[in-house]
């Protein structure tokens, strides 16, 4: 299923894409779209059902898309997890997964403003595979077990200040936590969608040209070892988020003058199955 | 005033400590303490006078001390924020604030348990100021205007796991983030009692010896600068905790074998007219 929330930021209203693609209304059915959700699995099994019904209300194909995932409990991000991306910044491939946090507050939905922080001159891209987990997780043991506690994937931009995030001393959330800063959506596409995680392509373009093309087939942490890897630090909870990673193609891989956003640049991105995303950045 | 949560963990109750040391149920005025209530003016005045009414119905002295706020947005914290803490991590005191994350899920309350992680040798202790946001706080522009975007005080226990933190890759989140590792409370001490928060005596016991005993005073970025500075970087709301930082005294500093947390060591921390929390360490 491609589950989804649309409506004015805030007040989102629970929605899933059917196969012919019309937006049906899920507020009957579901509070929102959460961890509840989907840690239920009866009151997912009585949505798939209305789903095939063809019975649910339509909506206006006009709405507001917001993030698919509300009362997100934290947002765990991989870094350098690409072996293209990770030779394009001039790192070792690392030894065990880089983690970091983005608030849940910076994720707006997929065709919302991306703020440029005041003070910024390299506000950079990077779209990403996101994992959302469906079942507690606590030290698993394998990366089949890390794959069954995703509910689903969805897209997201990890938007970086590189110079809060590299120069300014600390670890790499100053750079990563800017209003604005996470981008999620247009759909949380169930697991069972997504039957290889591991073969899909990701793009991103800035201003129509292509700057990212990539495939997940070049994590060097597939996302069952991500989610395994990551339970063994921390326990995720249904509604947790991880951003899996980026592939090579960022502003800061470029060459002197680097080509980081400012206000006006559009930026679109998909992952493939997942949907894409349309930002147009402005100024804090 | 100083407010508080009470019952069981998940379910706690608004509560408030009077003048004379009654605990005061809140629940018939107010939904939680959380970032909505502090940011409500009229409602903190309806539970002022309530409180000076002296009616509000008493509740049992018993009940277990959950956190004394819901729904934390986020957690931010300060690294090396204490001169006297700097110098016994051989570290420079930092030229700007270093800046990470704890999700909000690793709070527990200030008598809960507090797990070693599998696997941990090194599990550490790090009394805290914890400050919590009150106001919208976006690129402000002085420590004055960041001490008025400030709510009340709480005692933070920041416990960290240094190996996760330092040895293992990436970013210190690894080692801050496990379940259980932010103790919180007992009391939410609002602002209006805290004259000067640089000016609070920290201590911390382990199985009854004195190891933290320090000063607010020794914080290289006061409270105030802290707030304005995080501002710069990321969007605070009502609701969101800063951990200031800790003194001196923790496990790393000492000399080898460092006196790392095991299960059944008890701790105990205080912040000047903050409270005290006492925690048992069990094994994961």
């Amino acid at each position: 299923m491609k589950l989804l929330r649309v409506g004015t930021a805030g007040a989102e209203r629970p929605a899933l894409l059917d196969a012919d693609g019309t937006l049906r209304d899920l507020s009957a059915l579901v509070d929102d779209i959460d961890g509840a959700l989907l840690a239920d699995e009866a009151a997912l099994a009585r949505v798939r059902a209305a789903a095939d019904s063809g019975e649910l209300p339509a909506l206006d194909a006009g709405l507001r898309i917001g993030p698919p995932l509300g009362r997100i409990g934290k947002i765990v991000c991989i870094g350098l997890n690409y072996h293209d991306h990770a030779r394009e910044t001039g790192a070792e491939p690392p030894a065990e997964p880089v983690v970091f946090l983005k608030a849940p507050d910076t994720v707006v939905g997929p065709d919302d403003t991306v703020l440029v922080p005041r003070g910024s001159v390299k506000t950079d891209w990077e779209v990403e595979l996101a994992v959302v987990i469906g079942r507690t997780a606590r030290h698993l043991e394998s990366a089949e077990e890390g794959l069954a506690h995703v509910a689903g994937y969805a897209v997201a931009h990890d938007v970086s200040e590189r110079e809060f995030q590299i120069e300014r001393g600390g670890t790499w959330d100053k750079g990563k936590n800017c209003e604005t800063f996470n981008p999620l959506g247009p759909w949380l596409v169930t697991a069972d969608e997504v039957p290889d995680p591991q073969r899909l392509a990701l793009r991103l373009w800035v201003n129509g040209e292509l700057k990212q093309d990539g495939t997940t087939a070049e994590q060097i942490f597939p996302v069952g070892e991500v989610v395994r890897y990551v339970s063994r630090f921390m326990t995720l909870y249904p509604g947790d988020v991880i951003n899996t990673g980026t592939p090579a193609g960022v502003a800061m891989g470029r060459p002197e003058p680097k080509p980081y956003l400012r206000a006006g640049d559009v930026v679109e991105l998909e992952v493939e199955g997942l949907g894409r995303q349309r930002q147009v950045l402005k100024d804090a």
